[in-house]
């Protein structure tokens, strides 16, 4: 029983590391299960079309669902001596069911094969990993629930710039995690077409059924030209591209976390699950969690230029270098999903140092754009009103003092327009309160978008 | 009069290495009109929503208008002594409608105003890619048209496998483009939010009317956080991901082209109007735009992961690095567009050389796939008809003959299904017009799919 | 007996979840023989500096030296249970020797350990790698000798350019790979550094002597800055470079060989045994491990691109990001190497269609340049002898003539010049013959190049 | 006069958007200089050997000088209707002399032309960024000297790890920039090769002295394969390889800095004049040129990975891709020289603030590993001593205490060899000083360390 899905034409075999250098099995294992199931469509197909007798067809389909079976168990041993796991199937089946086995790759050619599975693979990849987005976003939810009116300082540049609410920094991460899934949702529309029965190029003379193969695998759409879905893996880039981006939320996130987990920042608490040591100095406790998830995101960005570069300037239709697009996808859906349920979990744990985020906002300066738009309710222009804020900080810097400390008088060296009422400024939870924009930080509209959410997840 | 939107708390000037390397003017001067679009409609939501002056808002919204007339004249100078486009309109402004012009930036930030400009930019542009993109459609449909019924050698790893027609493999770029335009299409999703109204970072203490301002620019959604509002940078990467499918999809198509279009291929004449010669070599007619196509394609990956790379780790919300999100788009733009045009006017003066697509299919072994097809047809199993075919292609190559030259008693030696009516498939014509499936080479499939695609790009 | 190096201060365990995501013991078992290496040179220094008792260190170095003994045989079980190599190792250690084994890990750290252990495996690979290039060299060279004064066309733009030795080509792969040795040769340069006793990041309290462990590693430089020293992973973004280059050296040799390969070209044939056939098409004999030497070139640069994403804007000194530059390296590494050692597989046993290469160069056009050339030495400007061969050409084109079908008389409608001498030109023998350049395709020169390379490469 | 260098087979001329889409006058105008020289040694080559009169090679050598003189001046205009600057400049010749400049031409190609140009050109840069390297060596050593004593916390994971010297943290950054400079020489070499004479790819029939004009030149090496000559764009890669670790470089510097300056780190001051401000809050400094530099690391990875990209797969020798080799390098090389002296200008003006640094050093679990260290010299296995620190560490966690306030006692029931003596290693000051090991924090060592760096950098 041969090894190989060819060979006729050929005089010598396969040396040991051609095979090993060419062999995808060690990959393309993760396919298993999809390429019994497109094999049974298949073959029911071709029973029911007559191609191959009916017998031979419920034959067929008996032995690939005793594989099915034996892979879902995990009983099925995967045999690296083959070139891909579909050799390695049909070889199981043809001692399961002898002969016969022979007739199942009438009308197909791995080209098409492949891909259906993979397309296969990546409609339930999606669905795991919205899932797993879905489970971060309430963890995320569920720490801005419990903070929702505590105020830090936010940053732009890493320096102070306005007072925010934790809760809304949390919900940014919401906002960022929710365009993923879209992204997702869009990405699989091009995916979710059958492209099994375009042949290896132009189709077959065979009288196949290709709107009942597709019925079969529910997949939404037929493909309609051969030599484009032995060749297209635009799927594969786009949805590497998707990750991408979920991978580069994920590592400004941490970025962010890693931060506030600093002795220097120190307003948050990474709980020690997520936490390693040192070999050398007894003291430490890393937050490796988060470094790795932002260190590999350029993993992913190496897997996205690996395959994008694969298939710059490949003539149609199929070539070998098509192989390449399974491990820097496999990887990279892996490495996702973990981090989305570390995350989740971490989210779940994190503690807030409430009394440090009072201590930071003790330096006044960071109500200045509260203090510019106060003169602009009294009727200044706002460029003159950020230069007067402007003068007074620089002021207060000079002689090290606090803006509260500085009286009416003192104020109006810069301004007649501070009265009294500037001093109520002063104060993070005002500063918040008194935001009036849709999506700005005030907590009536911060609570408002927690309930929105509670209701987009679910919870 | 200030260069500058801030400085009050500043005590030197900005050097000038240091304003050249931190300018974006250059770069951002792209934006201008969409600049002034968006302070005309700020300005008209300040005024109605009376955070400044009526007669004030009136007089800064035309003085803008004036200003976007000279910007579409062409008269507008740009002047790099100001950080961006941003300030070198207010300074204008300025000078045009004195110290009123200071009441423009009230309540918004440069922070949520150029993403604002860049959202508006992507919107058009993505309008003027789709029309390029579907011009060269058209113009590659009306080459299959031409050349319908054409057959040519179908290739996998760059080697004969089955005959196709030229119009199928042309049909199949056409498809190629026709996800890149969904793509588009489902990133503009992500881009027609209007960000206008977050300010800085937490949004405003003054009553701003951000729905006023979201429909007067004819944005579909609003921001829901303020936060989230000024770090996202989401819609350039996939923005820059679709076009990089796009680059990989017009380089694969400039590839087949190159290749067709050597000596050793012959099979297609590139017009004089899209070669260049050599300084050295007198015959040389060289296809250096289909090269530049190609090559320019690493030029849209680097961008990518420029952007990609810039936004890995870090910290929300905005950090300086974002400015770099401009180039690499508003140039990998730039670049598609000119390619899909120029390939459309090279796809409309293509000229194929038929009878080299006939000589070239004089080796009868890419009809293998038919005659195993036709062995199936007599009730052999596949595995063993491709491997009897298998034999017989060897058997040829070692004799140095053709199949159609053996009789039948010398076919029946591989197997006694072989018919008198075998010879019949040994014929690119019948080969293409007996494919049954879907999808596949079969002329009438082809036609149908034409007719589609007339439909579909209205021609 | 504890898995971990570190623990003291933790309450929790690591949970399972956890270690498997931070773990990097799969990758890093590829360091186990030098690990081993290292630590015994490390003991034997502390029991030599008296750091710990002499009978101790002894202890532990028969411990190490036992251990490598198993891992050379390949009977040492790598336990995934542990996070990395280095506390598997330390863990069957203890179980060997006992307590003493904990005196292992005084006065050093992993941040030194690890980048000691990749610096000595990135000194060996550099030998291997050098030693599978010139391999592939001679193979290559052996193939220019036995085609020495094939003439066939030279392409530059994929286009017929001038007449040139299959030898000189291939010349040229040599001159390729020998720049990639060189390379290698600067990048060790900077690998060869021993920086074991920068401890964590600031050196140690305890009396080490590096000068001896260097001396016992065989290193050649050791490390000026502790800081420096566990931070610096520039060796391996410049080993990953150079293997970039590599790898884009093989593609652009493959992609030759695969065009050379084609039906359209036939100037070469590859030997079966580094092809493979089609399960649909039994007639094909495809070029994969070209072409997937060709695709696994992007797998390289992507590497590259994740260990150089990984570095951006990291603090000094030790992140756990660090971690990550072990897989892209050691993967590219592999591949690399196998390329090289099939390449010089394919290269012994390549052959070449003689007469096909002739048919290619019967048209004349090929010979424009010398045409040229030659009225260049009959005192005619060479921008005039430009211009009058490309009529020349243009004519020959529009009448569907061969130049040297044309008599004098047409020929002087071009030029004065032309005498009968020209028509000796007309020839590829002659062509390559008369270059008179230093590196030119003439065949003088060219087996003087190959005696070199015989020296070099000691053939 | 054409414009163009080729056209006599031509029929149409180039269209205009064909002729914007392939020129590059607007990047390749960096080499005007430089192939004005490259012109005049092949002028003075071609006249010395007789090929062409010896009087047009003088014409032709006095009209180059003058166009140098003009370009140098700045009065040269270049006119962007020309194909390259190598056309442009031609034109102008012929302008300048007449027909004369028609002999230029002789024996070369653009394609060995453009290459010389770009080696020279290369040459220069890294002169110049060696130059640029050492500015900022000599700063960042300046700002060694001025804190040579003081000590910070050491990071690791951004953690607090060990105190070391601020000074010892500014010689890593030496260090790195030393390597840069030593890889850039070892590029330098695989540049200094003379290419022209190469031809378009195989050489020249014309008794062309290739030796002469590589001394003129002042070239090192002599190119040995005409083919490999104009298909070699290693040298490029290699350049833009030793850019990205460079500006990797400076991205963690940068993000050191950016750190160490946020109120929360508060232990530096940048200089404002390398900040600057906010359109909206009046009270911002940020520190936009290191943002900068680290978002621009991206950039110049993207470039790598344009030049890698485009290079893959191209079969030799020249193909158009190849002119996309120049924006690339030629703008990374731009950024990276203008970091690199802003960066010193940074550094030389920085502040530190010294109470805070020491204020960082108030929580004593910084000594943990000197703690560590302790008890290994008093017998204590290292792993023993590890384990013990740890649990110390927990407990002052637990009961908020600072290790000094506890007293022998306490201290005993972790160890018994705690001596009253430990008390003495909760320093910062001694914590460095204690340090044994070449290449630690210690100030004897740092100190020489210095003086090493006086010397090599001759400051």
């Amino acid at each position: 029983m041969a090894k190989k899905l060819w060979g006729g034409r050929f005089n010598k075999a396969l040396a040991k590391d051609v095979l090993s250098f060419t062999s995808s099995i060690n990959i393309d294992k993760t396919l298993a299960i999809y390429d019994c199931l497109g094999s049974i469509a298949h073959a029911k197909m071709l029973g029911k079309a007559k191609i191959i007798p009916a017998k031979d067809a419920k034959k067929i389909v008996k032995g690939l669902k005793s594989i099915l079976t034996s892979l879902k168990k995990g009983t099925f041993k995967v045999d690296k001596g083959f070139e891909d796991i579909h050799s390695n199937i049909q070889y199981v089946l043809t001692k399961k069911i002898g002969k016969t086995a022979g007739r199942l790759h009438t009308a197909r050619s791995r080209n098409d094969q492949v891909v259906t599975d993979t397309r296969m693979y990546c409609k339930d990849t999606i669905d795991a990993l919205i899932r797993s987005i879905t489970l971060l976003q309430k963890s995320v939810l569920g720490a801005a629930k419990k903070y929702v009116t505590l105020v830090i300082p936010g940053y732009t540049h890493l320096e102070h710039a306005q007072p925010v609410l934790f809760s809304h920094l949390l919900l940014a991460y919401i906002e960022m995690l929710e365009r993923d899934k879209e992204r997702l949702e869009d990405t699989r529309k091009r995916i979710d077409v059958l492209v099994l029965g375009s042949g290896a190029l132009t189709g077959t003379t065979l009288p196949i059924d290709r709107n009942y193969v597709k019925k079969l695998l529910g997949f939404k759409y037929l493909s309609r030209n051969s030599i484009d879905a032995v060749s297209d893996r635009d799927f594969i880039v786009e949805f590497l591209g998707a990750l991408s981006i979920i991978s580069m939320h994920l590592s400004r996130i941490a970025e962010d976390m890693i931060l506030y987990g600093t002795k220097e920042f120190d307003l948050i608490e990474i709980d020690e699950r997520f936490c390693t040591g040192s070999s050398l100095m007894p003291q430490k406790k890393n937050p490796d969690v988060l470094e790795l998830i932002r260190g590999k995101t350029s993993q992913i960005y190496g897997s996205l230029v690996s395959v994008l570069g694969m298939l710059k300037g490949l003539p149609l239709s199929y070539n070998r270098d098509l192989q390449l697009d399974k491990e820097p996808l496999f990887s990279s859906i892996e490495t996702i999903n973990e981090e989305l349920k570390l995350l989740a979990g971490l989210f779940a744990s994190i503690k807030i140092n409430k009394k440090n985020a009072g201590k930071a906002l003790k330096d006044e300066t960071i109500f200045a754009t509260d203090i510019a738009e106060y003169l602009v309710g009294k009727g200044i222009a706002f460029r003159d009103a950020h230069d007067i804020t402007g003068k007074l900080v620089k002021y207060c810097e000079k002689h090290n003092k606090n803006i509260s400390t500085l009286d009416i008088k003192e104020l109006n060296k810069f301004s007649k327009c501070f009265k009294k009422d500037i001093f109520a400024r002063l104060n993070p939870e005002s500063s918040v309160r008194l935001k009036k924009s849709i999506g700005s930080t005030n907590p009536v509209f911060v609570k408002k978008q927690i309930k929105n959410w509670n209701k987009i997840l679910k919870v």
